[in-house]
């Protein structure tokens, strides 16, 4: 079990009604907030409504900026400092998914940052001197909400770089929110939840028991509550479970104590999104079981650990452990695949034209050199490759 | 599910050498420090002297309070105020277990304290006012390093109570400072970090994934890890678990979006504690199994509840549910006897006596009218009993 630190400073106000917080969690910081939200989806549920009513009614001054895209790009940030520094923004209140909370949070720390915004997201750092940021929750996939990290894309440069930024202070989390979210929106979230605890339970470190029992909470959670909120999205119970898993899932928790993996599917789901802006977690899908097929053939000292995964999470039982580990495999790719998001990258009209400057790129970043099995640039490309 | 806030801002450093981060812990709240410890085993085994000079060579000024009890008492308290307000301390260092943190906390809170201090611990109140805390743990128990309560003792008057003060701001937390700790200490620990999830762990609410996949998962931790510190003190990963889930067991995480359940255990044992001056973790280790048998028999609706612990926990299986709850509760009463500690009253010489005014006193905290299976006086004596 190894060294860990744990300083999450985020207060987080879950469930129905959570909302009757806002105006006390944004009063401490000042009058003038810069409210961002996507492409308008806050504004079919009436979540704008009421947001802009509790606003007016505590006398705040709004500016907003609308339109964040589902990968956020660095343009988008660029726009959300220049408005803070016109309008004297005390505080960034953040009303939508993950990609919304990313980009707010480089938006608050670069209100501050001298230089140049992309040289920010570019340039490995720690938390960030910020704006304080509140969110209200719309999705439940990045974990955003109790997290310092966010992932920003720049489409010209076709990279898209995770940093730290600044932790929300609050955060709202009303799983009511997420009743509207479509089936294929469900089942990519869910998948992000399951990918981020992927990223950590395929560690080295097999002794750290409070951190790999969280993995696997979240892990069954999500198998038994993700359909669950397809069939009937308005189950307050099973998009509630979603809720707090996404929330714990990407804080580093199911990770304390445990060897550093480097993110592998991250790292090259990453390419994918930022060459074909493809949905995040549909490609974390379609990659995880392939990549997991590949480093326990490339690596059978991986192998208690897909036997861990395969019981303790799959649920499956047999005297043949190699044998065990691929059924536990195969029981996950079936369980994506009844999700009813693509599982193959030719689904998405993605060909073999850039996986490799793709893989020189997730490894370029020293992601995947000390990962649980170490990828080359030539095994990244294979994995691209058992994808189509 | 139930709505839940999370509110913990306490930093942890946890892990080998973590106290070489005190230094910088101590220093944005000023230069006069109020050292509080217990009986003297942090002289024993040399962290008195280590933090010693790390304050010396920081250039804090110093005031000590020493002896405080197992189970801290009001006059401690009020000894510490004294210290703090004549000697103008900006923090306080606590280096113990959940005893010298408990109380602590009463003291940080109780120098902003308008009247008699016994006053601040009877009356129902959230977080106070508080000078900043930072403690060093050295017993793997109570989770006071990660929560903001504290258990304070009168014995004028056999009053043992729990009320809230203030969340360290930072605890440090190297499982080597509890290498030393005995072989009964220990299982007494365990048993204290195990009533803490049992307390939130039966509750009616059974669709809250997470906080129930982490009350396991600390229950089965323990259960494997306490064994092996009792027989290797010195092994780090059994040190190392036991720790890390003595902090997240009484923060309340494991009871998120769960029916609160009154604590019944804690209150029946504070009374042997506040009667009787016993172990904290040794009475609870006495009172659960008893407890389990009692509420089952009495309403057969708990019953789901003991299921799911009998196998999700205590690893059994059968087509009879109640022999199923029955087997797990004895083979959770076997565990306890397995780590030597005494598993009844007679064996701490303790009789019938106070058994009517305990029961009284127990349920006159409001604690156990709304507990998972309600409990009246005439419950308490008869668990009492069977305790004997």
């Amino acid at each position: 079990m190894l060294n860990y630190v744990h300083d999450i400073p985020t207060k987080v106000f879950f469930g129905h009604g959570a909302i009757s917080s806002l105006k006390d969690a944004l009063r401490p910081y000042g009058k003038n907030v810069l409210l961002t939200y996507g492409g308008g989806s806050i504004k079919k549920i009436g979540l704008y409504d009421t947001v802009i009513g509790i606003l007016k009614d505590g006398g705040f001054n709004v500016t907003e900026l609308s339109g964040i895209e589902p990968n956020p790009r660095i343009e988008s940030v660029e726009a959300g400092v220049c408005l803070c520094k016109e309008n004297g923004v005390d505080v960034i209140l953040a009303v939508g998914g993950g990609s919304t909370i990313d980009c707010s949070k480089a938006i608050a720390a670069g209100v501050y940052y001298e230089g140049d915004l992309w040289g920010m997201v570019e340039n490995r750092h720690g938390v960030l001197k910020a704006l304080p940021l509140v969110d209200i929750l719309t999705l439940s996939a990045t974990g955003s909400e109790f997290d310092g990290g966010g992932v920003i894309t720049n489409l010209k440069t076709k990279q898209k770089l995770g940093n730290m930024y600044t932790y929300p202070a609050v955060s709202i989390c009303d799983p009511e929110y997420t009743f509207s979210v479509s089936a294929y929106q469900t089942a990519a979230g869910s998948a992000d939840i399951m990918s981020h605890i992927f990223e950590g339970y395929f560690s080295r470190t097999m002794d750290s028991d409070l951190a790999d029992g969280i993995a696997e909470t979240i892990l069954k959670s999500v198998m038994k509550n993700c359909p669950v909120a397809i069939k009937e999205p308005r189950n307050y119970v099973a998009r509630a479970n979603l809720m707090a898993n996404s929330s714990v899932a990407c804080s580093g928790i199911p990770e304390y104590g445990k060897q550093g993996t480097g993110w592998p599917c991250h790292a090259m789901e990453h390419e994918l999104s930022a060459f074909y802006d493809i949905t995040h977690g549909v490609g974390l899908a379609i990659l995880t079981p392939r990549w997991m097929r590949h480093i326990l053939k490339k690596d059978a000292t991986s192998l208690p650990r897909f036997v861990r995964f395969a019981k303790n999470v799959m649920g499956l039982d047999g005297n043949d452990d190699m044998q065990l580990a691929l059924q536990g495999i195969d029981a996950l790719e079936a369980y994506f695949r009844s999700t009813g998001i693509p599982m193959t990258l030719t689904e998405l009209g993605i060909g073999t034209e850039n996986f490799e400057i793709m893989a020189n790129h997730a490894n370029a970043g020293g992601y995947l050199k000390n990962a649980f099995v170490d990828l080359t640039d030539e095994d990244i490309v294979e994995i691209y490759r058992s994808c189509l």
